[in-house]
């Protein structure tokens, strides 16, 4: 019999699967977020990587800020997040990349102040999904762009089925997910996680 | 001489005052997060209204966020984000308001899901930023469609030549906030809080 970790016990209490290969996680993690759990997973990633230099948690507006800040509160660093649009009071000086969403159905344009992005920074990325990976990727450009280094990708969820995570591995970033669903289906509501 | 607290004490090293009456705290609170100082922030929004039967703390994406979850770990309560489009994913059942944002010069329209606002809910509204006062009136709204309370309003930054704050305590709203700026000025780069 399977023993599930904290976040797998969650997922198959409180999301629900819907067609598409959806899995809603809103009530505890992207629209609601349960803090005092998600403090929890904070911890599990600082466990997971504290043994390396991170100067700077890395993710992207808007559901992934929520982790990272819950994540950075035990690392003691600075969250910089990602932003999918620049405002009438962004700098103009960024770095820029293009996200393609999957979910939203476009492209965002995503940028970050190039003050915040330090050829010296050790940068962890955190985001609460990782599927196709292309957010992961669009990140991991901006880190380049800057010069500094990636030293670990956090993921809360991975949709290990879709193959984005394991391109990264191959790639050689170290990527932790906390929970990989493997196969999930709608119809028996049943998760099969790796 | 003024006693400045410790946001002001921030705000006079690390802002800088833009034409148009723009304050850029963007090395610390709303694009790169120092999380350890909003952890602090977060502590005295806590002593401010720990007396309160808070429920649950609602904000607005993105830059809410953050100091919303670094908020609500010391009322060890949930946060809810407004979003600011309905994503594909996102519940169809939803209470929806609009938010006029002079920022980005456009209307947004704002969802939360009912499933997560509900009529014995104590809220506790945080955000960033305070100025005309439409974010926070937006989320009001969506607190009293739900049939919840709002408890009180804790704001990071008011700026109260604006009047979007005085407007709401004039109704009866518990509006605090950490640093009010009654007066700044780009040429000569001071500040002048109340």
């Amino acid at each position: 019999m399977a023993e599930y970790n904290l976040l797998q016990k969650k997922i198959l209490a409180d999301g629900t699967i819907k067609s598409g290969d959806v899995l809603k996680v809103d009530s505890f993690l992207n629209h609601q977020i349960d803090v005092p759990f998600i403090s929890k997973l904070g911890k599990e990633f600082y466990e997971l990587f504290k043994d390396r230099p991170i100067s700077k948690i890395l993710t992207i507006e808007a559901s992934g800020i929520g982790i990272a800040c819950l994540t950075a509160v035990h690392f003691r660093v600075p969250v910089l997040f990602a932003k999918k649009s620049a405002g009438s009071n962004m700098d103009k000086d960024v770095y820029s990349t293009e996200i393609r969403s999957f979910t939203h159905n476009k492209v965002n344009h995503v940028v970050v102040s190039k003050k915040y992005l330090n050829a010296g920074d050790h940068v962890l990325i955190i985001d609460d999904f990782l599927a196709n990976g292309c957010a992961v990727e669009g990140l991991i450009d901006l880190v380049h762009q800057a010069g500094a280094e990636v030293e670990g990708v956090g993921i809360a969820i991975e949709k290990g089925f879709q193959g984005g995570g394991d391109a990264l591995r191959k790639k050689g970033y170290d990527v932790k997910s906390l929970a990989i669903i493997e196969k999930m289906d709608a119809a028996s509501g049943t998760i099969v996680f790796r």
